[in-house]
């Protein structure tokens, strides 16, 4: 048996898994990232964690084919470079040959948002399909894309990065400095902002009296509004999810995946969304219900970039 | 040396080219496509268009290890099967098998845009780049896209079809029957339509008078009254070049291409429009000016398809 190790290099823990031939996880083992204390700090870590999995399974380290690391940032995967990664201050390390010394074991590094799409794609929603989209929808809009049988993560770039794809050209003010991005309308801060708006709209609405109570609108309480039947949020999430479906759809019309996955904080809705979000994707598919993709909830949690990671020797 | 033979099937004719191992056209022979005629009509003239070209060069069969056809439509290529292609009116016929069977010679099926972009990518703009996609701006917007060593084109979809992908969601209508596409801001069917309006609004502009001396507005006389100064066509010609800016930043997002070339009738106009499109694109290039892809002419004309098409063997 064969066994590899995916690290998840978030910027709040660093989190190692051990994973076999099936892609199952086998044992996780978890410290601080603690950026401050800098990059020998973390990839001393690493090496620290991988001992632990290594130890606790009773496996020798050439019983490890490789470590694969899900990272922030960009970079250049040929060399194991980092480029840059914003939250860890971090500028062009040799993230990949610095553990790779100090484990003696093989490494490679991805993007953390392309490793959570592997990952639903060996182990989770995608499992059963021949290519996928992950879109991830919180904070902001994620995505990684498996496509024939390979992560879909080309050299000298950022892409996919089809959070920041134009929805509305020269619409909603995004993040990133353009107007109009698909985070711009997708990510539950714009839900959250489209919230606010509709109760400053509306005073009578269920969305202002949470807000008379103190309460601050945040992606639960406004579902549960409209769940609740509050027509003004009803609107708002009627809007969110014909946008949503908006997107999907030029997501198939790109990249022609046979399943999207949506993950990210959104993914506790569960099955209700998918299906509405689907009845309003297929319009939007150019060649038709037929080729339109299935549409999944994320199953793997936090899991996906750590088993994603381990999967990468064989999907770069 | 080895040889292969690329087959253009338009609307209006079918064009083989015989092709080097540098991809260099050596010869072409066409005959009038006419569709009303049938399947059968036409691919016997696929087999009589490759013997032409093997008895003028003085080549066995067995010197010609494929053909490859581009054909509009929607395919399957693992059985060579053309699914639908609406302007020939056919449905799941064996191309593929037929001209295989003719012609003794194996034979391969793709899109015309991918084929187009393959073309481009082997042997004319992007000839340099590891990666490109093709945009086609004419009638419509066209899209074909080369990336890790493979025509990207993924079964069972019709993807990359990136005319039909939201710039401005709910916005202006597109033939596709969706709004807010980019064929429905950045084709030539959407320059003149704003023209008119533009034209209406203004009746002292150089666009209202063409009009009133009886022409029709098009591609080129727009574009005319924009280098002569007109203010209306001017700022029309603007909003188009920054949109197309836009856009093409959203293909680099998506694809994280090289180079993107600009394909079709809108080719004509050159570098100054290149360079405009370029400085109106960057903004929008998500990981800043280092990762913007070049921007080109597409520079083989209608023998891309041909030379792409005779290229398939090698990038399927």
């Amino acid at each position: 048996m064969n066994y590899t190790i995916g690290i998840d290099l978030g910027g709040t823990n660093v989190v190692a898994g051990l994973v076999d031939e099936e892609y199952r996880l086998l044992d996780k083992a978890a410290v601080k990232t603690q950026a401050q204390l800098g990059f020998d700090y973390i990839t001393d870590n690493m090496a620290k964690l991988t001992a632990t999995l290594l130890e606790r399974a009773g496996l020798a380290k050439e019983q490890v084919s490789s470590i694969g690391i899900g990272s922030p940032g960009a970079m250049d995967r040929a060399s194991g470079t980092l480029i840059f990664a914003g939250n860890l201050d971090w500028h062009n390390v040799p993230l990949g040959p610095a553990v790779e010394k100090k484990t003696g074991i093989r490494t490679l590094i991805a993007n953390d948002a392309d490793c959570a799409a592997l990952g639903e794609f060996v182990a989770g929603a995608a499992a059963e399909d021949e290519s996928m989209a992950l879109i991830t929808i919180g904070t902001g809009v994620g995505s990684g894309i498996v496509t024939g049988g390979h992560l879909f993560s080309p050299a000298g770039s950022c892409a996919p990065e089809l959070g920041h794809v134009s929805l509305v050209a020269g619409g909603e003010q995004c993040t990133c400095g353009r107007r109009g991005c698909a985070e711009a309308y997708l990510s539950f801060s714009a839900l959250i902002r489209d919230a606010n708006r509709a109760a400053d709209a509306d005073p009578q609405s269920s969305l202002a009296r949470l807000r008379e109570k103190g309460e601050a609108l945040n992606g639960k309480n406004i579902f549960d509004c409209a769940k609740q039947g509050d027509p003004a949020a009803k609107a708002l999430i009627d809007r969110f999810i014909g946008l949503m479906g908006e997107f999907f759809g030029d997501v198939e019309n790109a990249f022609g995946v046979r399943s999207i996955v949506i993950g990210g904080g959104i993914s506790k809705e569960g099955d209700w969304f998918c299906r509405r979000v689907y009845e309003a994707m297929v319009p939007y598919v150019f060649a038709g219900e037929r080729y339109a993709p299935k549409l999944r909830m994320a199953q793997l949690g936090n899991d996906a970039g750590v088993i994603g990671a381990a999967a990468l020797e064989r999907y770069l």
